[in-house]
C-alpha cells in the first residue's frame, strides 16, 4: 500500500494510467504557466498596452523556459500558490527593460486556472476518445456473442434467460450519453480565465476585455465570459461527469466478477490474475479494479462538491482542495476506461448455446 | 436535532422545502404508480394486446384508487418493493375478468423508475422557475446598489475595492448555465421505463416497442430508447446538478455570511434571527443554512454516484440507495433556491458609498 | 421513492427502525429541552443563584409543559434554533415572578446539545443490547451448522472449502470489538454542555462550574469539563462508530446475497421478497437491505466529519449540518442491527454436508 | 494543478508531509514484506515446521533483498497484488532447498496486512508525538496571550469579550482525547495477520496458531485473535480518527483565517504568504490549508466506510480502494498536525488587551 495510488511503482499499472497522468505533470503544468504569460504579453502588445519588442522577448523566454521547481516547491509552501516565485524567476531571466511588461494586470488565479482548462482539454479529447473505442470494443463483443444466452438476474437472483445484447446494452448505452455530456460541457469549461488582482481587469488599461478576446483566440479557448475564478461550477460539473464515466464502468466491472463467478461460468476471460498460494486461481482482477476506481471517484466528487462553497473573489481553501482531488478524478476515470478497454478485449466466451 | 430534517415540526421550515416535498409524498407517489399502470393498459388496448374494455375498467379504478398504505409499508419490508402488494390490492378491487390485465408484462422496477421521472418532472419545473426568478432577484441587486462598493477579498484578505456588481455577478452566472443543464439532461432523464421482468418487453407479444411509444405518449415522456432500469447515469447526473445548484448558492450564503459580520457591515439584512440570551444579536440565519444545504448536498451526492455500481438487471442494494438518498437532495436543493430568494429579498442595504 | 427514507409509510418498515426513529421525535425533543431547564434551575437553586421557589415552579412546568410546536418551527426558521421561542412560551405559562428565573445565564447551545446527549444515551443503550443479542445469534448459527462447509471465495473466485465457522467468525469478531467501542467513547460523549452565550459561564454570578456539577449529576451526564459546544469530536466520533457498525453488517449483507445466489444455494432463509412478476423468486431483500444502510451511513458519515470545522464559538452552518445527518445515521445504524438479527433468525440452512 | 497533492513538487512543501510519506515509500513497503516473511520462516522453524537452516537462508536474504520493482509493478497490473512476483523473485534468489520454505502457508493478504501495520506503526507514533507537542505549543500561547481579550463571536456576529484562553482551550482540549483513541485503537490495530490462502491457517500443519504467536513476538504485534483480513473495522476506526484529529486542526485553521481578516486584526502572523499582484497582502496561507487538509480527509473518510463491504474471505475491490485511499488520509492527518505546529509557532499577536 504506497502512499499515492497512481504514481507509486507498485499500483500504477494496475490502477493508474500513464497518459492521463503526464498531463498533470509539473513539467506540464509549468508549460502551462508559461504558455499563459506568453499569449497575455502577445495579446497585450496588440492592444498596445506593453511594447511589441517585450512581447517578442518575453514569448522567446517562455517558449524554452525551465523553472527551478524546488525553490518554487519552497515558495508554495509560504504563497500558497507557485506563480509568485515562478514570475519573479522568469523576470529575472527576462531581465529589463522587457521584465517588468511579463504577467502585467494579471494575477495568480488567472495563471492557474487557465493553465488548469488548458491541460482539461487533452484530458477531454483522450477520454472521449476511449469512449468511442469502447462503445466499438461493446459492439464487438455483441457481434461476437449475441446469440448466446445469459440469466437475467434481479436482486442478485436468477430471473429470465437473455440474450447476450441484452447485458451489453447496459455497459454500452451510457457511453454514448458521456460523449453527449463531454461535448454539451466542453464550452463552459474551456474558457480563459483573466480577472486580475480584483477580478475586474481593473489594471489593464480599459483594454482588458480585448485583451482577453486576443488571448482565448491565441490559446484555442471559448470567448471569456468575464471572471469566473469564483464561480467553480463547470469545473465541478466535469469532476461529476468523470465520475459518471467511471461509475458507469464499475457497474461492467461488477458485472464481469459476477460472470467469472466459478458456478456461473458465464465469461471466460483471457490474462487473469494469479494467487501466491492457490495455483488455480483466475482472479477477474480487471473487472474488479474498476469498482474500486468507481467507488474511488464517487468518494472523491463530494469534496469537488464542497470546494463550490468558494468565499468572496477567491478561496484559498476550497481552491486547494480541488487541486488535491480533480487531478486524482481524471487519472481514475482515465484508468477505468483503459480497463474496461483491456477487459472487453479480453473476453474469450460470453454465456451459453441457448438450449 | 429531530431525526428527519425536512419534516420534522422543528427544522422544517428552516431547512425543508413543503413544494418539492410534497412532490414525494405517498399520495402523489401512489399516484404515480396507477397513472402508469392506467397508460400501460391504454396502450396495451390500442395495440390489440387487452380487451378495450379491460382498459377502461382498470384506468377508471387508477383514477380513484386509494392504497392500504400500512399494508403496503409491510409488504415493502418483506419485498423490498410496494408494488407487488399495490397490484395485489388493485386487482382486488378491479375483479374479474378485468384484473388479470393489470400490470401485464410489465415489473415492479418499471413502475417505480417511471413513476420516478413524473415526479421529478415538476421538480425540475419548479427548480427552473426559481433559478429564473433568483437571476431576476439577483439582477434587482444589481440595479439598487451597483453603484456601492466593497473590498474584494482573496484568502480572506482585503484586495482592492471594487463595485458591489462584481460580486454579484459571481452569484448570478451560475444560474444560467444551471437552466442550461437542466435543459440539456431533461430528455436524458424524463424517459419512460419500460422492461418486463427481464427487461426485455418479453411478455408483450412481440408489441413491446409500440406498446412503450403509446405509453410515452399518453405520459408525456420522451421516447424510450430502451430499458433503462440499470443504467442509472440521467438520475445520478441529475443529483449531481442538483448538488451544483445548492453548492453555488452555498457560496451566496456564506458571502453573505462574511459581508454581514459586525466589522464589516457589507451587508444589512431584514428578518435577521434572534438570540435566547444575548437581545443584540442579528444572526444571518438564512445565509448560514444555504452553506448547511450546500454541503448536505455535496454529501448525499456521494452516494448517488456509488449508486451507479448497479448489478445484473436489478440491484436491490443500490436502487434503495437512491431512494434513501435523491429525494432528499432534490427538497435540498429546492430549500437553497427558497432561501436564496428570501435571503436576496431581505437585502436592504449592500456596500458603501465610493469615497 | 418517497421523500425521506425513515418515516415515509413506504420505507419505513425495511429501512427505518421505529424504536430509535422514537428517541428524535419532537416530543422526546422538547421533553429533554424541558428537562434541561428544570435541572438548571434546580442547581441554581441549590447554589442559591435563584430562588428554590421558582426552581420548584419551574420544574413543575417543565414535567408537563406541551409546546406550541407550529409556532417553533416558524420561530426556527427565523431564529436558526428553536430555543428562543420555546423560552418565550415557557416564561408565558410559568408566569413572573418565577419565570425570570428560567434559562438564566444559559444559552440555545447548552440546551439543544445537552438534549442532543439525553437522546443518545437510550439509542447507546438499545444499540449495544442488538450488538450483544446479534453476538447471541451468531453464535447459534454457529452452533447449529458448525460442521458444514462452504466454499472459501478470494476475489469472487473459489479458493478452498472451510467451515461455516470460519465465515460466521468474520460477521460475529467486529461485534465484540464495536461494544468496546461504545463502552470507551461514552464518557467523552454524555456530557452535559453548559457555557453561556460567551461559552465562559459569566452571568452565573461565579457559581457556574458549581452548577453545572449540580446539573450533570440530576441528569446522569459525566461531570463536564467546561464547554464543548465548539469542539464537535465525541459527536462526530459516535457518527463514525455508527457507520462502523452498518458498514460491518453490510459485509453480512453482502456474504449472504452472495451465498444465495441460487448457483451458489450455500444458505436457505425463510420469509424472503416476492417479485410482482415472477412467482419463483426469493429475494434476500434484507441482506441487500443491509448493503444499502452500509453505503448510506457511509455516505453521511462524511457530513460529520466536515462538521468539525465548526468556526469560532458557534457555527450555525456546521451545526445545522450535524441536525441534518445524525439521526439518520442513528436510525440507519439501528435498522441495520434490526435487520441482522432478523436476517440471522430467518437462516434455515447453511452450507453443505463435508464430503 | 498536479496530479498528486503529496508528491509533487509544487504543492508538497505546503499540503504534504515528508515524515509520513516516508513510511509509506516502495522501499519501505518492500522490506516489511521481507520483514513479515523472515518472521515467518523463524517462527516456523521454531516449531519445527521447516529446517532451521532454511529459515536462516531466507532471513539472510530478507535483510537485504531489494526487489526487481519495474517487474513487481507489472506484475501487480494483472494479479491485483505484487506478493506473487514478490516471492518468485526471493526465491530465486534464495534458491533451493531453502527457497521452498518461503512464504509457506501464507497468503498474499497476510503479507500485505501484516505490512500494512508495520508500517502504521511509526506514523501512529509520530502523530502521538505531535499531538503532544501541539498541546504544549497551544499552552504556550495560551501562557503568551492569556490576558488579552477577543469577542466570542456565534454564527459570526459578535456575542461577547472573553479571553483569549478561552478560544485556544477550543483548539486544544481535542487532542488530548485524540491521544487517548489513538491509545485505544492501538491494540485493535496494530494485529498480526496470518491466515493462509482461505484464512484457516490449513497449511500449518496443525502449528497455525503457534507460529502466529511466535510471529507476533518477533514483530512486537499484539497476540492475533486469528485471521482478521475480512474484518476492516480496525483499519477503518483508525482512518476515521485521522479525520477527526484534521477536522479538528480545520476548526483552528478557520478561527485563525477568521482572526486574521484586516477589520478583525485579532491575530498577528510571521511568515504569511505573499500574491503576485498585491505587494500588501498577508495571506494566511498555512490556515487555510488547514481547513483544505480537513475537507480533504472528510471526504476520502467516507470511502474507506464503503470498504468495510468487504465480501467472503477477500474482496480485491473493497482491499484496493483502502490502497488508494488510506495512506493519503495518514499523510494529510500528518501535515495538518506540521501546519498547526508551525501555525501556532507563527502567532506574535493575539487578542487586545481588556480595556
Amino acid at each position: 500500500m504506497s502512499y499515492t495510488p497512481f504514481n507509486a511503482p507498485i499500483l500504477a499499472g494496475l490502477l493508474g494510467d500513464r497518459e492521463i497522468t503526464a498531463c498533470f505533470s509539473v513539467k506540464v503544468e509549468a508549460a502551462a504557466w508559461a504558455l499563459f504569460e506568453s499569449a497575455l504579453a502577445r495579446s497585450q502588445a496588440g492592444e498596445g498596452m506593453i511594447p511589441a519588442e517585450s512581447a517578442r522577448a518575453i514569448a522567446q523566454v517562455c517558449a524554452t523556459f525551465e523553472a527551478d521547481m524546488a525553490r518554487i516547491t519552497e515558495a508554495t509552501a509560504r504563497d500558497g500558490v507557485p506563480i509568485p516565485e515562478f514570475v519573479r524567476q522568469m523576470r529575472a531571466i527576462i531581465g529589463e527593460p522587457h521584465g517588468q511588461y511579463l504577467h502585467r494586470g494579471a494575477t495568480s488565479q488567472d495563471v492557474i486556472d487557465t493553465s488548469l482548462v488548458l491541460r482539461l482539454r487533452p484530458v477531454i479529447e483522450k477520454l472521449r476518445a476511449r469512449l468511442e473505442a469502447l462503445q466499438v470494443a461493446f459492439d464487438s463483443l455483441d457481434f461476437r456473442f449475441s446469440a448466446q444466452q445469459i440469466m437475467a438476474r434481479t436482486r442478485m437472483q436468477t430471473a429470465l434467460p437473455v440474450t447476450v445484447s441484452r447485458r451489453i446494452r447496459d455497459w454500452r448505452e451510457p457511453l454514448a450519453r458521456h460523449v453527449e455530456r463531454l461535448v454539451e460541457l466542453s464550452p463552459r469549461l474551456l474558457r480563459l480565465q483573466l480577472g486580475g488582482p480584483a477580478g475586474t481587469l481593473a489594471e489593464m488599461d480599459g483594454k482588458g476585455e480585448d485583451v482577453a478576446i486576443g488571448m482565448a483566440g491565441i490559446l484555442g479557448l471559448a470567448t471569456p465570459s468575464g471572471n469566473w475564478h469564483a464561480q467553480r461550477d463547470a469545473v465541478v460539473e466535469f469532476a461529476s461527469l468523470l465520475s459518471l464515466i467511471s461509475g458507469t464502468l464499475g457497474k461492467f466491472g461488477q458485472d464481469i466478477a459476477l460472470m467469472a463467478q466459478n458456478e456461473f461460468g458465464e465469461v471466460a476471460l483471457s490474462g487473469t490474475g494469479g494467487s501466491s498460494a492457490m495455483a488455480h486461481k483466475q482472479n477477474p482482477v480487471k473487472a474488479e479494479a474498476l469498482v474500486t476506481l468507481a467507488r474511488f471517484n464517487a468518494t472523491l466528487v463530494s469534496g469537488m462538491h464542497h470546494s463550490l462553497v468558494h468565499e468572496q473573489e477567491r478561496s484559498g481553501s476550497a481552491w486547494a482542495l480541488e487541486w488535491m482531488l480533480l487531478p486524482q478524478i481524471c487519472v481514475a476515470a482515465g484508468a477505468s476506461l483503459r480497463l474496461a478497454l483491456e477487459l472487453a478485449g479480453s473476453v474469450t466466451a460470453m454465456g451459453s448455446d441457448p438450449a
